[in-house]
């Protein structure tokens, strides 16, 4: 461990040190006028970070303020959200540039810092880039996650050949989301000793004190624990935290700066831990700015220049775009050794994932792969063979690698994040934060559904269809759906799917399942968007299905017709859903639909029956996952003791036909 | 760091160390064949177990084989829980008691084995308590959960007054996840100095070795840092395990054990990186065991007594249950601080159910609350002051709370686990298995919905009710709903549903809200599960609704009758609901509902559709937050930018009922 060397051992330039406290004054200033116009805010947390982002900002970092979209730049990952108006406030002093794209570009000025948290303003309550704050990478505010997406702004930068620092501020407190952890470990592994986090330690949380095991001691034996080279400076320093922060990627490790703040720093009344989350009373406002200035005078702060960012030492890549069609499935099948499925017409959708994902970065430099530890499981390892530097094996971690995938996608790749779907539920807060800063993130979970059979329930995912499908009628404010799911029966349809994802900007899911299904579709079959596929055709009722568990709807519609009972099947393998084909079918075919789904409820039976219900003219049943999994030796056998076996399906069409 | 004294510092029992070996032999065995027989399972990361399970099943823990569901007993968290068929061979071989509950009890035998993973076996693919194998608390098989239950279960033991021990194993690659270092800040904070965690080092994950991240000198280095006692020992030695896990609890510290094992132990086949998750061949597995035999002989290992379970040291406190009825409403809102709430008729949901809370923890001493750091948000903080023992400050560490929750669920308290419910969605995961586990948890969500506006959409939760709602139809094998949703609109409901999620054995969600409400229902109002209320009546138009929205509702049904448009007003609080009043009232109405929702889609309005699209006699459309939402400094704004405002809701039910 280090500890900046104090003061008097360097050769100090006061008049700077002098000027970043006046700065850092000056848009502590800022930061409690700021909030106090909002009516709400976090003003004392930003005044713990007021020497540290002016240093960050006007002294360390190397980027253009006219031009944040500039991919050479050095970024900064403000994980503790909440503090966000500091640096609001020097990026209107530098005049940096805001906009939701370049088009719109518009250099930020003082005035507009009293808009804070306005609904026509870009300054959102916590980072929010897609408002129009491009300066940022991620949306943050959800503790815990800034370094995992550093972490994938870094491995992407080194994938483009860019030599830029990702700099991460964070809480004390924050650092007992585990999520850090497991980012200090992949930060490691990758050797990505580009990325610098600074821990503000103020010692406060929201409600109370942070615990010992977030003091600034512990944090600092902690980062040293987990392989980074850990530096201690007093966070009002200008001193230490330049000679802290100029260092940085000059080790062999990333570096942990563990940095002692002041929560509320420069006025008495925000200090403490009583005083989270509160803006100054507009009566105390200009107080509270007198004593700043005096907290200033008292440390000698002086007008002058505390320095203009730098610009970045790396010309950019251009974003390489694709380079042509996939390769035909067969062909694709044959590239990863799968040419027997060939023959027996016969793949798991996950198999079949894992070889279109290797032809789609046969033709796409920006495509990605992430997974954790079941590369083998979701054959996220056949991308990792053959596009080996463009894999990343993120280990035992999802939230890291949902986070990891977040910050590639700011940097220009099209991640695909794998794992099995229900470990990745443990990513959820994390997906949200990918969607509201509308990242171009691919999950893919596989052994979805109870369809694995003997490992139970502990693997089994039934509540993914309903999440990811409550995102499929919100728009993402650029007039593309916030998610769209796709929910394969066979391999081909798998492969087409994730040719679609990759030209979707924005946030998808894959479903795949383990079993070994038939193919469907013919080799070439295309998909659309919002699209079904009528599979069968009959005059009684209307099945309706999608991923595995079409084979069993299929089954039962050949059984049910060997008893006079015709059915339509259709493959609604998509969210959001045009259901009006399926609609038309079941008005000539007895006007009642049965869905058949191997989840939780909240999918395709919701969604058709929202579908029919705006006019009431078709019925619509459901059978979903009644109760909870257990194991058993096969998938049929489970699909029987969960309510949607063979014999259900065929009883409850049954009784539909006749109704 | 201590390391453990070698066998020959020690005055050893060289029978008892060989008895060992022949029994983790024998064991081995078993492992294999009845991962053969079942056609899958992780034989070989068993093996790494073997001894481990030997010296803490037959030699360390103490507890009564007859009754796993003794309070007094040690208690044994398998978080590596694909090793499970290790713990079933020694579990069957001791006669441990299995079933469901204590009156369909009987001892396991070794011939049930063989039924490993079968549909009718207690023996799940995972621990699975809940389908017949008392000896565990909770399901585990996704990883890194398990020493966030042994922390419940050790602060429940605690609380009651039991001395007993927890004892936690867990892979190398497992402490990979963040969660397991947000359980190690959380023991130590606790000073739950009897939790042991012993981590089996086998080197290999599934897809590959471990990370040097997770190296035994890396686990243990981490371990230290985070404040633990940290043990190296050859996880194969009897007389290391033996000298270090009989010292758990004499250190002032919890303890953490770092065992190095062998994957595949004693079997060559087995070991390295290829053999994750895979039985033996059928045509080999006497190879196997012949080879386990000879390492047996090659270790001096003979039959004989490696010990029997001791008796539990404390006697279990029976459960103490609920003494009363719970307070008056107003009372319940005075013993707060809160009859200003009376006289303003107002008061935020989130206020109420710490009021709520309070008046439960007066009457029932199993109540138990959890918060992250936001006590001052959530209002958990009643609940510390009034309760102080039974309120465990978790930190921010979501995941950990939920599963701490588990824990003390498992050991007969009702825990009430709160956070904003944004930051709750990141333990998506841990309340999956908390609902597999049958866990009798209360996951309460404050700051949900759009309305509390400026802090944006980083603290805004909307997928949560869909994800919730997916588990309500979902039978838990016991008759029970797998999960309950409570949507107040008001104090005086959110008062009854705390009362209700007591009442119910089972997952419960409370969805609250930030601004304060005004009182819709008399304070003496009875609430019933599955239920609505009806709240105004009319002609033309059926508008439901739930939480804050509500009022929204009322408003626009003011402004609609002011235009001659009468409304029936609904107010669905729950899922599962029993949909029935509300579409006889719509039939009455014009067969139309509109539904209005503060969050994404795969809530009330697939809730209604889907009853309603059982027969297509009503029509029903429904507005649902249709954009990614960003601050705006009123609800009232986001609710315009999103969708759902006023004049949103008006002009769709003026449409809806034209129509």
């Amino acid at each position: 461990m280090t500890v900046a060397a104090s003061r008097n051992d360097q050769e100090t330039n006061v008049s700077t040190a002098n000027s970043v406290h006046a700065k850092a004054i000056e848009l502590g200033k800022q930061v409690v006028r700021m909030t106090t116009a909002a009516g709400s805010g976090h003003p004392s947390s930003g005044l713990a970070l007021s020497h540290i982002v002016v240093e960050l900002m006007y002294r360390q970092m190397r980027y253009e303020v006219s031009d944040p979209w500039n991919r050479g730049n050095d970024r900064l990952v403000l994980s503790i959200g909440h503090a966000v108006p500091i640096v609001y406030a020097a990026y209107a002093d530098l005049g940096g540039v805001v906009g939701t794209d370049p088009d719109q570009r518009r250099p930020l000025s003082v005035d507009d810092l009293s808009g804070l948290r306005e609904l026509s303003s870009v300054l959102d309550g916590h980072p929010n880039p897609a408002e129009g704050f491009p300066f940022f990478d991620a949306a943050t505010g959800s503790l815990g996650q800034g370094l995992s997406v550093a972490a994938g702004l870094a491995a992407a930068a080194r994938l483009d050949g860019i030599e830029k620092r990702i700099f991460v501020v964070a809480g004390d407190g924050e650092s007992r989301e585990g999520q850090v952890w497991e980012a200090a470990d992949f930060i490691v592994d990758q050797k990505l000793k580009n990325v610098c986090v600074i821990f503000s330690c103020n010692g406060h949380g929201q409600a109370a004190e942070v615990s010992l095991q977030q003091s600034p001691e512990a944090i600092g034996a902690k980062a040293a624990a987990f392989g980074w080279h850990v530096i201690e400076v007093d966070g009002h320093d200008p001193d230490e935290l330049s000679a802290a922060l100029s260092s940085v990627a000059t080790y062999d490790k990333p570096t942990a700066i563990i940095a002692r703040t002041v929560k509320g720093w420069g006025v008495d009344l925000m200090q403490g831990s009583n005083f989270h989350g509160k803006p100054v009373p507009a009566d105390q406002v200009e107080a509270a700015c007198a004593e700043l200035d005096a907290t200033g005078e008292g440390l000698g702060a002086s007008a002058g220049d505390p320095g203009r960012p730098k610009a970045p030492s790396s010309t950019a890549a251009q974003k390489a775009g694709r380079s042509g069609g996939l390769l035909p499935f067969e062909d694709a099948l044959r590239r990863v050794g799968l040419a027997g499925a060939l023959e027996k017409k016969r793949l798991a959708t996950r198999r079949a994932y894992g070889a279109a994902l290797v032809a789609l970065g046969d033709v796409d430099s920006r495509v990605v792969a992430l997974d954790g530890d079941v590369g083998n499981s979701t054959f996220a390892e056949m991308f990792a063979r053959e596009h080996e530097g463009r894999f990343f094996e993120c280990k035992i971690a999802e939230q890291n690698i949902v986070s990891v995938g977040a910050g590639m996608s700011a940097a220009g790749k099209i991640p695909f994040a794998s794992s099995f779907a229900k470990f990745l539920a443990r990513a959820t807060d994390q997906i949200d934060m990918a969607t509201i800063s509308r990242a171009n993130l691919k999950i893919v979970g596989s052994h979805s559904g109870v369809s694995l059979g003997a490992d139970g329930p502990s693997q089994m995912s039934l509540s993914d269809i309903a999440y990811f499908r409550s995102m499929t009628r919100v728009d993402n404010g650029r007039g593309v759906a916030a998610c769209h799911v796709f929910h394969p029966c066979d391999a081909i349809s798998t492969y087409r799917f994730v040719e679609l994802m990759a030209e979707i900007d924005g946030l998808c899911f894959l479903r795949t399942h383990r079993p070994d299904a038939p193919f469907i579709y013919p080799f070439d079959e295309s998909f659309a968007l919002r699209g079904c596929k009528s599979l069968r055709s009959g005059e009684h009722l209307t099945l309706v299905s999608c991923g595995y568990m079409l084979h069993n709807v299929l089954k039962a519609a050949g059984k049910l017709a060997e008893q006079g009972i015709e059915c339509n099947v259709f493959d609604a393998y998509t969210f959001p859903l045009d259901a009006s084909p399926i609609l038309e079918a079941a008005r000539g075919a007895g006007g009642v639909i049965l869905t058949v789904e191997d989840n939780y409820i909240g999918g395709l039976h919701a969604e058709l029956a929202e579908a029919a219900a705006l006019t009431g003219s078709v019925r619509v049943s459901g059978l979903t996952v009644n109760r909870i999994p257990k194991s058993a030796k096969t998938a049929d056998e489970v699909f029987t003791h969960v309510g949607v076996g063979l014999d259900r399906i065929i009883s409850a069409a049954t009784e539909l036909a006749g109704s």
